[in-house]
């Protein structure tokens, strides 16, 4: 068993990022991905241009196409796929896979219609026998910086603290700074709803609005964030860290963030089709924004910014109306709406 | 006596461009300040070009260099002056002032040395019987966008409600919407030491680091004024509204922000002096991290991010230094952090 080999599963920007950690902490890393050109790429130029342009891979990253050799032999696989191609990448492990894996999860989504987490959606679909430690890592961390290794922090958590540890040993360097948390719903919740408000924050940014409207909306939308996980089980202080408001100051405000950047183009009036085409990469908050309308009602929590984006999404809304009805709606009194989030705490 | 008209003390930037919500909600502005040159501006060209470059004033705003005559037969004043100049206005006023006044202040920062909020110095220096109301406004609202009618959400707080109800409702409109928060304390120190993690923020994008670190000092600066301020005696949820996290989104992701261009400047290798003299308008995070370093001590707080800017700003540490030492001292387990933040309420 090679404890320094580990396999990344999925060759997108942020599969590819942390391989370039992985690299960096002496790892030898098979970057799994299900595209040809992609893998030889990888092999032969040492460069996944379409998703990190101008980034040097380290020769200790290979390309591989098998998801077979790239388990073969190895304790942990880093899952880094879309939310969307979650269960069929567990159902591919399984088929291959027979001794138990380690995972460690970096997706931020949330399943329309089942409303689970992807830890919650990996736990179903790998069976108990073939997983071994399941831990989610999450922050505010845009690959491409982390490509360059500018100083990142982020957070890992799993129900078992032993795990969450060895994931942080495994990615802690100078550069990318790992803490643990133990409450792994609010860390995958937070990373998984910050892409609405993101969404919306490109919005009011495409439409025009100045820095102003976007604090606030940034503000409220950590509160309804704070208030469906706190109800969801989350403890509402992960809401405060890294993975809450650390992630939503970086998603809504850094021009890497494909969900700003989408929602940006929304506002400037552009139809959500083109905006995904014209990505040609997952926005997940499209997708989040779905699953979070049913748990808001799931859970009878008032998510204002969530049912606005949701009607400009799917129900043709006029970005321009839900924004002016959203910040008209807002209440007088600030601490209501605090009082709210934070359940009976206070 | 004129309910329709009203004083503004101080025509820097943010009395200039309250002054203009106060136009456009039916009142009669008196717009005080003590330069000659700039009163005659504002009556001759309606302009106040130094401070709000391109805005066209409301024939409604008049500026006046009498503190005597802006004060005459009026209810209500707004300060809006820097922290260094509240005492010195507060005793022109009792000087000219017979009658009780009630006082809006709007400015940010805590004086060094005795380590008072506005308001406390405000009361220190009138007398009970000249001061009706005492309310202070606050949140993410950057004068440039508010002169320019950009959306824009405040927080009024007061000790009387009543009082934060009548701030409300003579700033109020739907361009600029106000919030009553009961928590005088919390606003206001959100309001000021928000600038210190603005003046870091900026040091930070100065040396080039990305947004992911930027975010997570953000993140960690939030929970260090929490900190201090739930000690100080204010509900830790202000922080998490529009005068907490709101505010320090916008003054530390905006390059309208003083605070966060002058940290930019110092990141860059100039010196503290040369970069106060090409601002030409006062940044309070400068004293206020005076403050917050001696509260931090009173209080018993630990406060890392204004610690390290107040040995950067006063006793010569080199700025990356200071950067590099913060983000390897970050605690390992993110919740042991916030966990002091709220103190023993969790």
């Amino acid at each position: 068993m090679s404890k320094k080999t580990i396999a990344v599963l999925g060759a997108g920007s942020w599969g590819t990022a942390l391989s370039i950690v992985l690299a960096d902490n002496g790892f030898q890393v098979r970057l799994w991905g299900n595209k040809k050109g992609q893998i030889d790429e990888i092999n032969t130029s040492h460069t996944n241009a379409f998703y990190l342009p101008g980034i040097q891979l380290q020769s200790a990253i290979t390309g591989i196409f098998s998801l077979e050799e790239a388990l073969d032999d190895i304790d942990t696989a880093v899952l880094a796929v879309p939310t969307k191609a979650v269960r069929d990448v567990c159902r591919q492990v399984k088929a291959v896979r027979k001794s138990p894996l380690s995972i460690i999860h970096v997706t931020k989504g949330i399943e329309p219609g089942s409303l689970m987490r992807i830890s919650e959606m990996i736990e179903e679909e790998m069976p108990e026998s073939l997983l071994r430690d399941l831990t989610v890592l999450s922050g505010p961390s845009h690959a491409e910086e982390v490509s360059l290794r500018h100083p990142t922090t982020v957070t890992v958590s799993s129900k078992k603290m032993a795990a969450a540890k060895k994931a942080q040993d495994i990615f802690m360097n100078s550069n990318f700074r790992v803490y643990t948390n133990p409450d792994i719903i609010g860390v995958e919740l937070g990373g998984s709803l910050k892409n609405i408000i993101a969404l919306a924050a490109g919005i009011l940014d495409g439409l025009g609005y100045g820095d102003n409207a976007k604090a606030a909306l940034m503000t409220r939308g950590l509160a309804e964030i704070a208030r469906l996980g706190t109800k969801m089980g989350a403890n509402p202080l992960t809401f405060l860290g890294l993975a809450g408001i650390g992630d939503l100051i970086v998603t809504c405000t850094s021009v890497h963030s494909r969900n700003w950047r989408a929602g940006n183009m929304l506002g400037k009036g552009k139809k959500l089709d083109d905006v995904l085409e014209q990505m040609g990469m997952v926005v997940e908050g499209v997708r989040t924004t779905k699953a979070a309308y049913q748990l808001s009602s799931r859970y009878e929590v008032k998510m204002p910014i969530t049912d606005a984006l949701y009607h400009v999404l799917f129900e043709g809304l006029d970005p321009k109306e839900a924004v002016d009805n959203l910040m008209g709606r807002l209440k007088k009194h600030e601490m209501e709406g605090l009082m709210d989030m934070l359940g009976e705490q206070y």
